[in-house]
């Protein structure tokens, strides 16, 4: 295998590269991390050196640059057809899939009104209403997944799969905006995923972040 | 292989569901298609009976459902490990997960401004500049795509692929909203996209649904 490197973005804030990351760490995929301070001058100038595109998180896979997080994970997938990406059951694959791909597309309410501040602890704030609409839809096909295909592992389909790699935004955002009286029957899930070794590794690089004044203005 | 099923919206307007039965068609695989009309009375009850998410296009396999049209042409990848989905070359299938993923996720300006409406062709628009970035966004796409794995072939990736699914309806906006000057040196891809026998079955779609009366208010 070509060595591999993944560009992110703040620990912090770009929800997007915590995907692919916790991904790589839960999978046990050895990479290169390269970290993009967002929102500074440096910004622009450090992002073309690795991202044609201008966008993070990307893969640099030799010379071609996958710059997608569900691209990226569909492609690990196929480079380590070993290793549990996605449940082994093909159809609970397929719901896998479909949840991975409405996260992708979907929850833009979410999204902008509760962005990934992973260090801001208890922020207490109401729920708006498209905000509640998002957060119902994910508690609906969190609890169909886990009903369906989840048995007795503690993860959205059981094992750990690129699911709940594309949800760990998600549940940090449930951390430290909520709780959300809704979740309370996922409280299992949310603290297996706040305290798996990559999402607390993640979250220390968040509070480098922080000590190291990027959020004071 | 289980009986399959795709359940679509109108073909005038349905813009996800011509990309997963132009791929089905495109891949020769077999299924029995189910067409509810949008904006209709009977639309809810219609798309209840099919998809619990209340969402189409959806893909019945057995007693699962597969909601989103990227879940779906990976599934069916997965399915059909013989059939060309994906280009065969491992850094081009890569490259092709990027586009279809960036379509998935994007282009919220072209999609909005520019629905897809095929029977009206020559509506020549002025072309606003939040669809422009969007145009020339995906014509570097397909540029680079043609230029570094087109080969001698017509699509995007040399042979139909998933990519050249995606991408379909903005073959259709680019036809019946433009044409766009900075399409010029693509004229041939949007030629054999727009006369491919499968778009052409579902126009015919599109233009009986017109012939009905679906569009008259």
């Amino acid at each position: 295998m070509t060595d591999l490197t993944l560009v992110i973005g703040n620990k912090n804030l770009s929800s997007w590269s915590l995907r692919p990351w916790i991904l790589m760490k839960q999978m046990g995929i050895p990479f290169t991390e390269v970290k993009i301070r967002l929102d500074h001058p440096s910004t622009r100038e450090e992002i073309a050196k690795h991202s044609p595109s201008g966008l993070v998180p990307v893969l640099k896979v030799g010379s071609e640059t996958v710059w997608d997080s569900l691209a990226i994970a569909e492609t690990l997938a196929d480079f380590y057809p070993d290793k549990p990406f996605w449940p082994s059951e093909e159809m609970a694959k397929a719901r896998a899939r479909c949840l991975s791909a409405e996260m992708h597309s979907g929850f833009a309410q979410l999204r902008g009104t509760w962005p990934m501040d992973i260090v801001n602890e208890a922020k207490k704030v109401s729920v708006a209403p498209g905000v509640q609409k998002d957060l119902k839809r994910i508690h609906q096909l969190w609890s169909e997944a886990r009903r369906d295909y989840g048995g007795d592992g503690p993860f959205l389909f059981g094992e750990f799969s690129v699911a709940d790699a594309m949800y760990a935004p998600v549940v940090s955002r449930l951390r430290t905006f909520g709780p959300v009286d809704l979740f309370e029957d996922m409280t299992g899930y949310l603290e297996t995923m706040w305290e798996l070794p990559a999402m607390k590794e993640w979250r220390e690089g968040a509070a480098e972040e922080a000590a190291a004044g990027w959020y004071k203005f």
